[in-house]
């Protein structure tokens, strides 16, 4: 038992979840709602909204391919989008160290301008609050965002419905996992923290390495067009170890994912080996993982490969009838267990 | 012109709302809405929905009559209530200094239950992010929170178009006061900021100052259920005067404030004008004022009076047809304007 906060209880693992549990969840009073509290998933959904809340604590504020203000708009409209809301509208509180230049907040707005009009969303609502020097790390900012239920999903469950004709579950939910389906990533892992890390600390990656920070909803909304979709998940912190583990035990199903079929830069492989960190644990901000029935799993992947946020997308594995872990089938042969990251090997990725 | 943040920028006054105007709303597109961006009140309101966010970063976290938790739920909760919200969700996102005492954050957790429970609100969502030692000041809570139009505002509408056959404004904003408006106080000023400053100094004020933070949805429905409520705003960062001068530069009119009538406990009379704070600055957290018909403001008075949390209302002025400025007719005589404030006299307050 930890008496006090250590930086893995912020890092999307094992250690944030008992702590999540045991301090946070155990002290409130959950609301029955279609998606409360209780069930830790990406997004609450109440009375047909869908409310989601981060804080983007992410050092440095600019990196490789993105800046904290394309970060906090992107990865609040993803949590929205994946659990099928259309976001429509987005809070954003500013916490700002003193003595910080003015100049970089207006670098940083423009960025959140510019990705509200790529994700066709607004910042309707907002606070801001200056901490001494000291105090706060230059600056943080928490996007919350509500979203209606996308006009698709009836559809997506319709097609669902056509093969599995009890299936009645509307909103994409990590409960809904079921065996036969298809997992689907929609492009390469590891790109965002490889990119955070050689900002931090000039190891000379190679400089093509970007953070892939993206507003997904519109990826998002062509494969709902086509339909027959369980579940869609961003792996943020604890990258798709950490996504993986909690489908299968929310789901109550095994997971079969075969280390060949996942893309991954060559550059990112070779840096992240070079520091001895699994690209598995590592958080993604411009990645979305999909569940969906084997009928239809093809035209989705086909469909996300014609967006640019997916054209390196892949079907990776299936969910299969044993225990309720997730099973690596290793490129060298032979299987071995995903294990839940304690928490994200890199600090402050998002 | 500022070229580096400084600690007014946070506080709620002249130099924030210059630096949102010039940096922040300047730069991002401003949705058309119910209760828009722009109009920089205390919510949002969206296609029906109220949304308000708060980031909280007081010092100390634990004060006379309060603490982080009953503040952080308090707040949000108020700011989407004056506005005529009826606030059903809450989303609270965590940022905590690595080291922080769980035990601590425990008890936080038992006051936003407790809070929540009085409030009859409930956290749906969250989040948890941990920042290095020094990279942020032990915990800073962002409350978001969501409200649907309350049932009682076109009540509220009917009583006022009783008397102002024309007017039609459903929501209450600073927009709407007009002239003959009387302006109600739930009760006295500067108990929060005297708390906090209490804590944080040590300097043995009288020991019963103490914190009002409180939630007041349940007075402000027990004002509106009477009617004839043109606006209701909370004097929170800046004061009394910060509101003062919000709601004549947006309504377009005056405002004459009477001295003699404004409640004021005398221990915190005395532990202000020791310090040289004037009280009508300094941020409150557990009142509002109103603006009403003449016709109902008795009637709301006697109403509010007969809470807990309103116990000392008092009608401190009323609406005139003057130049929009607030002014002060004071108890030694003759009238004195009340300025903008800079930005509240208290750091880090709310």
């Amino acid at each position: 038992m930890y008496k006090n906060i250590t930086m893995m209880h912020g890092g999307g693992g094992a250690i944030m979840q008992q702590m999540i549990q045991n301090t946070i969840i155990k002290n409130l009073k959950d609301k029955s709602c279609e998606i409360p509290l209780s069930a830790l998933d990406d997004a609450a959904i109440i009375d047909g909204i869908v409310f989601s809340t981060d804080s983007y604590t992410i050092n440095p504020l600019f990196f490789p391919g993105g800046d904290i203000g394309r970060l906090s708009i992107s990865g609040t409209v993803n949590d929205i989008s994946v659990m099928g809301g259309d976001p429509f509208a987005l809070a954003c509180s500013l916490i700002i160290e003193e003595g910080f230049p003015i100049d970089d907040l207006e670098r940083i707005m423009m960025s959140i301008h510019e990705t509200c009009t790529e994700a066709k969303v607004h910042v309707v609502t907002g606070d801001t609050k200056v901490m001494e020097k000291k105090s706060i790390d230059k600056l943080v900012i928490t996007t919350t965002g509500i979203g209606k239920k996308s006009k698709l999903l009836e559809h997506n469950l319709e097609i669902i419905q056509k093969y599995r004709p009890n299936y009645n579950k509307l909103w994409l939910s990590d409960f809904n996992i079921e065996k036969g389906d298809k997992i689907i990533i929609s492009g390469t892992l590891g790109d965002h923290g490889t990119a955070i890390l050689s900002a931090r600390n000039n190891y000379g990656f190679d400089s093509n390495i970007k953070s892939d920070v993206s507003p997904l909803n519109s990826v998002i909304e062509k494969a709902l067009a086509i339909g027959g979709i369980t579940n869609i998940k961003d792996p943020t912190r604890g990258g798709l170890a950490n996504l993986l583990n909690e489908w299968t035990s929310k789901s109550g199903i095994g997971l079969k994912i075969y280390e060949e079929k996942i893309p991954v830069k060559e550059s990112v492989r070779t840096a992240l080996g070079f520091l001895g960190i699994d690209y598995l644990e590592v958080g993604n901000e411009g990645k979305v993982c999909i569940s969906a029935i084997p009928e239809k799993a093809e035209e989705i992947l086909q469909t996300i490969k014609q967006t640019k946020e997916g054209e390196d997308a892949m079907i990776i594995g299936e969910a299969i009838n044993e225990i309720d872990i997730p099973v690596l089938e290793t490129i060298i042969g032979g299987n071995r267990i995903i294990p839940m990251p304690s928490g994200d090997p890199i600090p402050r990725i998002c």
